[in-house]
């Protein structure tokens, strides 16, 4: 018998090859009764679908979404300049979304994603996810995803990350080095696993040169004013530190402010260093010591390995992970000691 | 004669509703055939569609599409929490998207934001953009749309903008008052209205100070490094200005940047005011003389306006604009004169 293709199923129904193929597909958008009738005649004229078509069908949007926590962060200006790079030579478009920060903002964009939008997904958690089901139904559609910078941890998805850990040490030994002996580790949230990781790094450090990690590690995650508030509580405290480590670069800003604000003076009274790739970090006053991570190269290694994904639908990336390192870029706010 | 709903007439023509009503809307999704025979049984049986039960389903999606040109601007992280501010007390939520100062990024997000998925858009249009077809577009099919900070001249969709012109004469006329006399303005692209308006501002300012203002517009539209390239060539050259506008943050970094790395002193050798409302003026070495925007404020305009118009869909807004005025704030970079 020979073998029909799908505008021949849909002529012989008098449907378009629209509806014949969603009904196909089981779309809520078509009767039931419809539904019924195009699986029949599919099964009784021996249609069966081809899949080179479907899958050129599904390469159709050549579009990618990017999913990033927050806006105020240079990190992810460069990472998508990255991405950017490799999508254009490609002839593919970037959707960029921002979650905000929140889970619900998160699932949202998520699912303004699935049903074949685009073609694949790069996403960086925000601070308040807390389960993976919105990615594993991602997953389960065969969209694929892949992790930068923060990820979802045990979940096999492909990722893209740097040495947070490693970088949590460095930070502390150089401020050791310097002189500090009672440096502390701002966190921006204890939930999410990269900014866990730093503060690990951090707390081992302090372990290997025999200062009590305990207490050493500050949780700010309030919005701007209640972190500026916690921020001027510690400086101004009998047992201010001597030396920051900033998570993010938005609380080394707020470090400053509060120094200014309280004639407090970096590097001499309090040494800083941040996680932070911003461009201003040499024109600070004093230019500020950051632990830069390689935001351009993490941005371009993600989308290389979704274009994998999405050029070779069969092949398994489960469990690839790919850590470029960060590096330590000594600058005056840790100078002296 | 009895007026039939959706569902009769779908159940007539043995269609699903869905089918039938795209059929009605001329979607390219149904055959010629099919949206003929829906055509003729729509207009037998007397079939007219219902605005209200259309008015309700745009109404289900409590989303709002925030689309912003940059990321690497603070005034956009303020704006999006204006609007976010208003956005949650109406039970709300945001998706925000990145246009990446890219024209062709812009249609495609618009395109997203048709089909009721969103029930209103705010935004704030690319460098690039120079035809507003796609906006067009969405009002056409009565989607609710408000320009904010950057709007599309010359359209009647409603804004929410700031005092671009007189902020560009204040801007001068406070170089001039600390005594430069060869102040340049640095404008990162010449087709956005805000920046040609910031530009029209300070030539008129060096114009009632009796200074010709040819050649003191500065084109500085490539990307990083070659802005950076065009900023050392203009500070090391024999016209060196003694006083910068930049028309945002990130042209004001370069100076710093270039000014820092060829030891030219600022405001000594050349004074610096930049249209930003970055939370790092304070802490750069010299402090930075601002022109800072209301950006909260216009977000929390401007989703008010957006507001109106979801809540009461006949409701007339076009022309409305309303401006916020910004204001300069004095630091280190301009004094001295």
């Amino acid at each position: 018998m020979k073998k029909l293709n799908i505008r021949e199923l849909a002529q012989s129904l008098q449907l378009s090859t629209s509806t014949v193929s969603k009904a196909l597909k089981d779309s809520y958008e078509i009767s039931s009764k419809t539904k019924q009738r195009v699986q029949e005649a599919a099964a009784r004229l021996n249609y069966t679908p081809n899949p080179y078509a479907s899958s050129l069908k599904k390469k159709h949007s050549k579009t990618i979404a990017v999913i990033i926590p927050e806006i105020a962060d240079n990190f992810f200006s460069l990472a998508i300049k990255g991405i950017q790079s490799v999508a254009e030579t490609k002839g593919y478009h970037l959707l960029i979304y921002l979650s905000h920060e929140k889970f619900i903002n998160e699932k949202l964009i998520v699912a303004e994603c699935s049903s074949g939008r685009v073609d694949g997904i790069l996403i960086s958690i925000s601070e308040e996810t807390i389960s993976p089901e919105h990615y594993l139904k991602l997953t389960s559609e065969k969209i694929p995803i892949v992790f930068f910078d923060r990820d979802f941890e045990n979940l096999d998805i492909p990722k893209v990350i740097t040495n947070d850990y490693d970088c949590g040490y460095m930070a502390a030994q150089h401020l050791l080095e310097r002189g500090c002996s009672n440096p502390v580790f701002l966190s921006v949230s204890s939930s999410l696993p990269i900014c866990a990781k730093r503060a690990a790094g951090f707390a081992a450090a302090l372990c290997a040169a025999g200062i009590m990690a305990e207490q050493k590690i500050i949780s700010c995650t309030g919005n701007g004013d209640a972190t500026v508030a916690e921020i001027r509580e510690l400086l101004v405290s009998d047992h201010q530190p001597d030396g920051i480590v900033a998570s993010v670069e938005r609380l080394a800003f707020q470090v400053y402010l509060v120094a200014q604000e309280n004639g407090i003076n970096i590097p001499d009274e309090i040494k800083v260093v941040a996680f932070s790739t911003v461009e201003t970090a040499p024109i600070l006053n004093p230019s500020l010591t950051t632990i830069t991570q390689p935001a351009f190269q993490m941005g371009k290694a993600a989308v290389e390995l979704l274009f994998k994904c999405i050029e070779k639908p069969g092949v398994d990336l489960s469990g690839t992970c790919i850590e470029l390192p960060s590096k330590l870029i000594i600058r005056n706010s840790s100078s002296g000691g």
